[in-house]
């Protein structure tokens, strides 16, 4: 398992599962049913963003996005946004791209990575961030539906690099 | 003074003091040398975003945008972002705008309203923000970087409308 930059022949590998797991109604709140070229431009939107993606070989098993949080004044802390083929779980894919974005935020100089939106109930991922350093700053109650309909919090979760 | 939606006649009238306060590097974390146009793409992006003047007759005393916080599974709480033209300040129209934003988002049936970045040094925003129930829901210490170089945190803070 390796991870590289993303090539636009990776798209149709990684659209699948972001459409999957977006339709999960569980860890995204991004707007459903996007079109291809729509949740490329969200996933691989480029510089300053930058995209990579776990392979298996040929195969694509996930693919995380890193960048500043913010522009300007706040662009010093970066963020970034992960997904793993369901089909791909339990392989560590995961941490191997949350450990790759904290290494490269650590490289380009980042002080700090936030995650603004880190549902409560994805349990699995809050310990995973929570493994590599990350904390809690605090939980928006409620700013998650869920797809059975309730609402649950968003945690904001951040890792100082200083 | 009173307060109504903006007209394509109002934008040469904030951007001065949107320049004006980005410039000052206190209170957002916006990229720097926006072009009017750039500014305008943020400041009024359009539906599902609304943007209201506070007006004194023809002068524009501040502004604000009022919209969701995020699409999809997060649509259901808004956020807001104010502007007062320094000229103005201390004529209470922060808290007119401010309490505006609460009253639309509770009219549109919105459950929250959550401002993702509110500098912990801009002590008269954090205050006019709770005596109108935001509550801190926790900050991000130092992602903020002052005009000054300093480093300061960016509080997340929520209004609770269930």
């Amino acid at each position: 398992m390796n991870i590289r930059e993303t090539t636009a022949e990776d798209w149709p590998l990684i659209y699948p599962f972001f459409v999957s797991i977006v339709a999960g109604g569980e860890t995204y709140a991004y707007p459903e049913g996007l079109t291809s070229d729509a949740a490329r431009a969200l996933w691989v939107p480029g510089p300053p963003t930058r995209t990579v993606a776990a392979m298996d070989g040929a195969h694509v098993l996930g693919s995380a996005t890193m960048g500043p949080n913010r522009p300007g004044r706040g662009s010093h802390v970066a963020t970034g946004s992960f997904m793993v083929d369901p089909g791909a779980q339990g392989r560590g894919v995961g941490r191997l791209l949350g450990s790759h974005v904290v290494d490269w935020a650590r490289t380009a100089g980042f002080r700090g990575i936030q995650f603004n939106a880190v549902v409560e109930t994805n349990t699995s991922a809050v310990r995973l961030w929570q493994s590599l350093g990350f904390l809690i700053v605090g939980t928006v109650p409620g700013a998650f539906r869920r797809s059975d309909g309730s609402y649950v919090g968003l945690h904001v979760m951040y890792l100082d690099l200083t």
